[in-house]
């Protein structure tokens, strides 16, 4: 599909342009909507909703609906004729009469093919809606990690990136790989100005990059799951490179880019 | 001079007690006064507040008062019948009618010895004075990173360090910082509990340690002042464990802590 491209010719092409700023927000909640109408933004919840989404759009979930609350899901879910399927969590469980929790591993193709998924989870789907007013508006996490970025090279914008935190505080696992993305960004562009958000993301991901699912395991929020049972969803998000789809937010869904 | 101890006990003389916590706010912003009545908050400005207030009080200063604003400087200097000295800075310049600015190299022994000195800056004194409330509030940057963190240890209390980061946002030279105390505590002690963000500085601390000047230079608050010709501040604030002096704000004043 078409999105917004900012400039018709390729960045690459134009070497005496302004550099492209690469920028990271650590939480949503420092976002100011007026800022965004210009850039791409990608939204990272590593642990788990970007990850989630991800996953349900590899397999075949015809698009989801990112809401803010129970109460908002179930309104649509009527709204819908029922015809979608809720997903979500609060505190990391699944929502009392919800479809699906927040585990990757629920997000089966059998499940979710030719699906909508109403999704509504603590921090990943507030920081999608937070940022709705953004140029373009990009769904990564490890999974598809080298996919979305050469995706979000191909828009041409000024580049941030939004770690969803942990209600409006900050995320390790978010910024490790807000950094991967700014290492790969550095790789595969010569003219970018990276911020100092972006420059320290970079150094935890040079840190971190030999063991991600050691990173994950020592995070606070990374230890919470494993306290209520969800290792194995540490195992699934650590994996890197193994999708090449992009899920984009778009009229109000998060569709497959390719669609 | 007494301060609030924690506890009568030393930390190492009690191994089952609960870990000592440390963490890292990104900008003063953040903080809830009513969150660190318990705490010992270490105030970090490398660019250069705090580096300046560990200077002027290794070379004698009586203590600071630090005010928010030009005019709370002037109203307060006519108080004190003129017996102090106005310094600070905006956008990193001298203030007008201000004796001294910002810079290291004018807080000099014959210039501060024995001297009242009301100091206004951008983001050290506004993130000093937000955190008022601290139970015990220090002031540390490289000049002091060791004897700052051996003090801070010894009040035997959970530690957060503030950056006081520039105008709300992520400075990573402050960040770096709080990561090289991270390490000294990590070194120091071993019943520790590090948040995500305290991991994060860690982690760049390790990344940049090698070279501070150099992470000082590429920060985007350091490039600005190259830009306006005050390079040589950098090389001062780079400068590791030359004093011992411990500043800490006490009853409206920063003072020494051995006064």
């Amino acid at each position: 599909m078409l999105l917004n491209i900012c400039s018709s010719l390729s960045f690459s092409a134009l070497p005496n342009q302004k550099p492209l700023k690469i920028d990271v927000a650590f939480t949503p909640e420092t976002i100011d909507p007026l800022n965004i109408y210009d850039k791409s933004v990608l939204i990272v919840d590593i642990l788990r909703a970007t990850s989630t989404i991800v996953t349900a759009i590899e397999n075949g979930a015809s698009y989801l609906i990112p809401v803010n609350t129970p109460e908002e899901a179930f309104k649509l879910y009527e709204q819908l004729n029922k015809n979608a399927i809720l997903g979500g969590e609060i505190e990391g469980k699944r929502i009392k009469g919800f479809h699906l929790g927040n585990s990757i591993s629920e997000y089966t193709s059998s499940i979710v093919k030719g699906k909508a998924i109403i999704m509504r989870t603590t921090n990943g789907t507030r920081a999608i809606n937070a940022c709705k007013s953004a140029k373009n508006l990009v769904i990564g996490c490890f999974l598809n990690k080298t996919a979305c970025c050469r995706y979000i090279i191909e828009l041409g914008c000024d580049i941030l990136i939004v770690c969803s935190g942990k209600e409006g505080s900050f995320g390790i696992e978010d910024a490790v790989f807000a950094g991967a993305c700014v290492n790969v960004f550095g790789q595969l562009m010569s003219n970018i100005e990276k911020t100092d958000s972006a420059l320290a993301c970079e150094m935890m991901y040079q840190q971190s990059k030999s063991d991600i699912l050691g990173l994950l395991r020592k995070s606070e929020h990374g230890k919470y799951l494993i306290n209520i049972s969800l290792e194995d969803d540490l195992i699934l998000c650590a994996k890197e490179d193994i999708s090449t789809v992009v899920p984009i937010y778009f009229e109000g869904k998060i569709i497959n880019s390719d669609q």
